[in-house]
């Protein structure tokens, strides 16, 4: 049974009979009791449900995004308290829509009642009244009244509408309140984000951030980056969240195809509600990742004014629909991200001019001594297989590397005629050969990093002592060192030089295990030993290269 | 003539008279006419002031600072809406602090009158009333009604305080609602803060945008920050904003010294209000800078958990007080240039080793060949100075200083024995020696900067074309290289070389001056030439360093 009332607006100054006079008062008294919002509405709730003989009141807000949230609740179940009904959802949801009353006296058989929302808290009633609360022509929110003994009739509709003007100031006040609520918590949730991503200098780890801070901020079932490759036309994954991760990362998007490709070319944020309606939609990233998208928001990413990338969203979780402020919140997040995208691009750039700075001076080693072509890159490959079977940081396995990497630059100073003499060097000679520690560690010391000096100075050491050019011994001899001295002695045998061939690997093998423990820290050895067994055919080929 | 009144809380629900009952209902139609805050809290002030025969009134909020903010005003100067008066200033700061009415007839003699804002929004009242709005025992704001006629007297008090309760909700949610909106400008500004600082890279221009930002958010008179040195034991200005910013800069606070010397030392904000009054206060830094610090805030910045600096605003613009909010937005900024700070400074570490890498290289050219040790070195000064009299970006000039730093790079591969060799090279000698470009520009290679790259390919190109490796002329031969040839050419000739002394200045002047045109670009060799006249003295020191 439902109906739809005349609405007559509410005039408390012209008609009002002498109990309304009485319940005015009784709602003053409720306002300023000065115990809180909450408290100070369901007071007011209460009156009005004791006035039409209900023995339920709530009252709910209309928010900015259009969904109504529950302010209070008298008689009910206090938990809906801050709950929300999506726009034009259940009876109250028709109420804000239309601006008119609604009685319905068997809400279970009235399709308006939102019955998924009443299932989810629990509460079945029996009857309910719900009016619009207006200031002037504009509604504020939506009161109810339930479970009346009986039904709710006209006469409860009147006596209701007649005051509603005196809460409609405060309501309105409230609103105002609570939309400014949820707009701080959405900025201090942004500057968190953006204190997270700021934070994040490493730009895979940063793209991944961003991925799941938006993911969660909006509630959305999977996430990802797309960035552009102008060379090949296209867009490619660089960062997905969801279930699918693994898959979405293959899949290259057209230039201009699909909602990401859009958003690309037009450089505006696109939300889609229905992909399946929207021709824009490129199908076959779902074929191949066998997810389902449903809706999407795709903000781009921007570096200056130029468009680098496109950031997504999919899914509301639950099946719903991403709001109004949802779309905000992401662009939000997108400026933030784009920022933060920016400046972990300059660091890798800057990253790689530094590795090809490196590699530079590896070229100019390896420019000297055409024999020796290849030996840095076979050493620091050893270097860095025995670093993993070790627990290094990252900064320490970058020192390590670098130390292998530069552990010849020494041998830079020392004239041709000695380093390339084909015959036997002079005891004068072999002094200047054994320089090239020293005077390595002394070009590197404007790298001012002591992890790759020391490496570089102390590779020639022994475990035992008699090496160069300290003779210091055991664990006195720095960590890097130890192993570039295992690795580089394993390449000097495993490799032809001038005057000979290269040894066979078990060859190699057994004399550094004759050595452990007098040449090398047998620790290291081991560890090299078990690395050759595991990668022995990877090994193979390195020692050809 | 001043009075303090007894204060009988209004009570309207038992000793309202008949007049009162009006005003309500009155107050209750302003309430409900949906026009927004300001005009219905006119409408409520004109009534009240009608009631009393006053022919002003305004409302004030008290806001959480503990000042008190206009947000309405009937019959008197609208200007002064969202002005806010320091906490306890004025008579309706008395009121809010003491939480008792006031009735001051003759405010222009009454000390707790606030004559200084009066006279600043050019309002003098020729009395007052001001009574507290409470919500049960919270002060929310204050109402003030003005000239009345013959002044206030204790009648009107009570007439007045009868109606305040149905005010005070109201009051109460628009106030909260202020609170609120205040909190969403300055989450704002935070927000754009954050973006701004974010996108600073260069840590210099970053620590002054830092500075800038919290000089101008807090209305400061000046502000500054002061970076740990460890070694030293000591802080060190690195920025600074304000007028006696140039004097700031040489100064250093030793540790534990001063209001940031006892804030890196604790890790906690400090706020002095008045700092002759705190013994921590180092005057050492204000004796030298002949600035009058009177208030200080000072917060720690942080590298990960590490404090690595303070910054401090000073003084509050126009004589005033910093506020709470004022110290919470100034962690809050803190926070964020924290995190910009240790991108910049990771960024600025990369540079460096970036820079050392390239020193190395420019090593190992000069570990080769002992003669032209310090070349590198003057070729690039000689080539920057020329660089600084054309127009170009930094980008610009970063890849003419690694041209010109590596512009003999090639040199590395060629044998010692030709390099380095004392008498007449033969004709394939020579061959092999113009092969160093070439193979510079290949050695290059992994740095992908096409202006580094072509600026060492073709330093020995000649303007006629008579140059290598490719005999490109005139504009053809990339900028770059038209000045490192110019540079390189000028150190080549003035300075000593095993087989022949360095020409006079004035020898080498006339010989780039005829080869102006045939191997060089005249406009380039004009450029040097004014560089040489203007800083004959330094390019004297340099041709001997």
């Amino acid at each position: 049974m439902q109906k739809n009332l005349e609405w007559e607006k509410g005039n408390m100054f012209s008609k009002r009979s002498v109990e309304t006079d009485v319940l005015i008062k009784k709602l003053l008294k409720c306002a300023v009791s000065g115990t809180g919002i909450h408290e100070e509405f369901k007071c007011m709730l209460k009156q009005i449900a004791a006035f039409v003989r209900a023995s339920v009141g709530s009252l709910l807000l209309l928010m900015d995004d259009g969904s109504l949230q529950f302010v209070a609740v008298y008689g009910g179940k206090e938990g809906i308290i801050g709950e929300r009904l999506p726009p034009g959802s259940g009876i109250a949801g028709v109420v804000a829509e239309s601006l008119r009353p609604i009685i319905s006296n068997n809400p279970s058989e009235d399709e308006r009642w939102a019955k998924e929302f009443a299932v989810s808290i629990g509460y079945i009633p029996e009857n309910i009244l719900a009016v619009p609360v207006m200031t002037g022509n504009k509604i504020v929110g939506v009161l109810e009244v339930l479970n009346k003994h009986g039904g709710f009739n006209k006469e409860d509709l009147k006596l209701i509408s007649s005051v509603i003007p005196i809460l409609s100031s405060v309501v309105e006040k409230v609103r105002l309140y609570y939309v400014n609520q949820k707009e701080i918590e959405r900025l201090r949730a942004l500057i968190d984000i953006s204190l997270k991503l700021g934070g994040m200098l490493d730009l895979q780890t940063l793209l991944e951030g961003i991925m799941e801070t938006a993911k969660e901020a909006l509630d959305a079932e999977a996430s990802s980056i797309f960035m552009i490759d102008k060379e090949r036309n296209d867009l490619y994954f660089v960062a997905a969240t969801g279930e699918k991760k693994e898959s979405l990362k293959e899949i290259r998007v057209p230039w201009g195809k699909g909602i990401v490709g859009w958003v690309a070319e037009h450089g505006r944020t696109l939300y889609v509600p229905d992909v399946s309606k929207d021709e824009r939609f490129y199908s076959k990233v779902d074929e191949k990742t066998k997810f389902i998208t449903k809706s999407i928001i795709a903000v781009p990413l921007w570096k200056k004014s130029e468009i680098i990338g496109v950031a997504e969203v999919l899914n509301k979780k639950g099946g719903g629909t991403f709001t109004v402020e949802d779309i905000t919140v992401f662009e939000a997040i997108a400026k933030h991200a784009s920022i933060a995208i920016e400046n972990a691009s300059l660091y890798k750039e800057l990253e790689d001019l530094f590795r090809n700075a490196i590699m530079l001076v590896v070229n100019a080693i390896e420019a000297k001594d055409p024999y020796t072509k290849g030996h840095t890159a076979r050493v620091t490959k050893y270097s860095m297989l025995i670093a993993r079977t070790f627990k290094m940081s990252a900064e320490q396995r970058r020192a390590l590397e670098l130390a292998a990497l530069l552990h010849d630059v020494g041998k830079i100073g020392i004239p041709d005629s000695v380093l390339l003499k084909p015959g036997k060097l002079t005891e004068e000679e072999y002094a200047l050969i054994k320089e090239h520690p020293s005077r390595g560690a002394k070009i590197m010391e404007p790298l001012k990093i002591p992890e790759v000096i020391e490496g570089i100075l102390h590779h020639h050491e022994k475990y035992d002592g008699s090496g160069y050019p300290d003779g210091i011994k055991n664990g006195d001899i720095p960590f890097n060192a130890r192993i570039i001295a295992v690795a580089d002695a394993f390449d000097a045998m495993t490799t032809d030089r001038p005057y000979r061939k290269g040894l066979p690997l078990e060859e190699a093998i057994r004399r550094l295990k004759k050595d452990s423990g007098t040449h090398f820290d047998p620790e290291i050895v081991q560890a090299f030993l078990d690395v050759l067994e595991v990668r022995r055919e990877e090994i193979i080929k390195t020692i050809s290269s």
